[in-house]
């Protein structure tokens, strides 16, 4: 995969050099190139940004130095991203589909807004969620980080999706590491029981409780089985207590 | 307000030292700490994560790294988050309450999951949405963000939150600045006429129009006045070609 990133803080990109995504990128599975587009900007001054028609606060970005930027790489098949808190909001579903692009491109705003005009050049708008940030380039780094991540050869062999929350449609049920005891924080006896159907049952029941309490609007659109079913009937019937239940 | 932040990647935050958050540092407006707790890990090889209890694929971050590490500094009244998302959705009003804090320390993991007893230490889980990440790290980027804007001073006089998608309950109108034609895209003709009656109605117009496509979730709890529920009724009437309304 090739990543295209329009910015004038190239600098604010270098989590992707790190950790995963700087391994996938090491490793030749995806290409992150970003582009300054202040050093297209065609005045004197370099200012990529100027007041609205019409009046009102703050500043836009000007047309000029974003499509003059996007004619000089090729961008053909790309998916064009605008970052926008107006946009489709992302999530797990939208990163799987950009996962399987050929190209990418994102444009960060900083400012007030854009000029509309920009929005022709795009292909999808797209909103991190509900809440306003100074700029798009810390959003655009989420979003590469959970579609890279997604890429074949980019998690290793002991690490899968599998078991990734929103992926089976529940929440994680708890999990623990060494040591048994720490600081008389106890890991649950079942968990060491070495009992493999109790220890399934445990967690299953736990991520049911969890998703129960936490996130009901995921059940609504979860298919669960006859046992699952029956655990949840249990929880609903003790709702007013559910911490208790199965410990 | 003081923010720390827990990573095995302190150089993935490098982005709060550039542009607006940056700025916020410079004028001491916010302090931000980055703890490695790689080096608190009390094993020769400074291993921060483990295999679950239980059985089942990938690591878990250790309790210990993360307990000596909040030993070392003080954090007696500070929200102290950890990002995972089972979490509390993050959002406007989150990031408005966080905004109002003290301090703020925020628990980055990385690999499948924590252990646990972690969360004993923890105040709040956010997650930022329903994606799942390499780490939590870009995340906190975000949040950070999106907080730090929000302190005095850090947004010039020239710039507001007024405005903001979502401080008002919708989403913003499309705007423009120079040029006026560009590449053969036209500055709407409203926006230049001059008439800042007209430019007000053209703007609301517009605004309703966008937030009642893409997100008519955001009406439901909008109070419209009388001259707004009229443009509602007019675009609701004409909805198959809402594109071609107030053109």
């Amino acid at each position: 995969m090739r990543v295209d990133i329009l910015t004038i803080f190239p600098e604010m990109f270098s989590p992707l050099n790190q950790s995963m995504v700087g391994k996938a990128q090491e490793k030749e599975i995806v290409e992150i190139y970003t582009h300054d587009f202040r050093e297209n900007a065609d005045n004197k001054q370099r200012h990529v940004d100027d007041m609205p028609y019409g009046g009102g606060q703050g500043m836009l970005l000007m047309p000029q130095p974003i499509f003059d930027t996007m004619d000089k790489f090729s961008h053909e098949n790309a998916r064009v991203i605008l970052l926008d808190p107006a946009g489709k909001k992302f999530n797990q579903k939208v990163a799987e589909e950009l996962a399987k692009e050929e190209q990418l491109v994102f444009i960060c705003g900083h400012y007030e807004g854009y000029d509309e005009r920009i929005k022709s050049l795009v292909t999808d708008e797209i909103s991190l969620g509900d809440f306003v940030l100074t700029g798009g380039e810390v959003a655009a780094n989420v979003m590469i980080d959970a579609v890279v991540r997604l890429l074949p050869g980019v998690l290793g062999k002991q690490v899968s999706h599998e078991d990734d929350s929103f992926s089976s449609g529940l929440l994680e049920y708890p999990q623990y590491t060494r040591p048994e005891d720490f600081r008389g924080l106890r890991v649950p006896e079942v968990l060491m029981s070495g009992h493999h159907e109790n220890i399934r049952k445990w967690r299953l029941t736990e991520s049911l409780k969890k998703t129960l309490k936490r996130r009901p609007d995921l059940l609504e659109n979860y298919s669960a089985n006859e046992e699952e079913i029956k655990i949840l009937e249990k929880l609903r019937e003790t709702s007013d207590d559910t911490q208790d239940v199965v410990e």
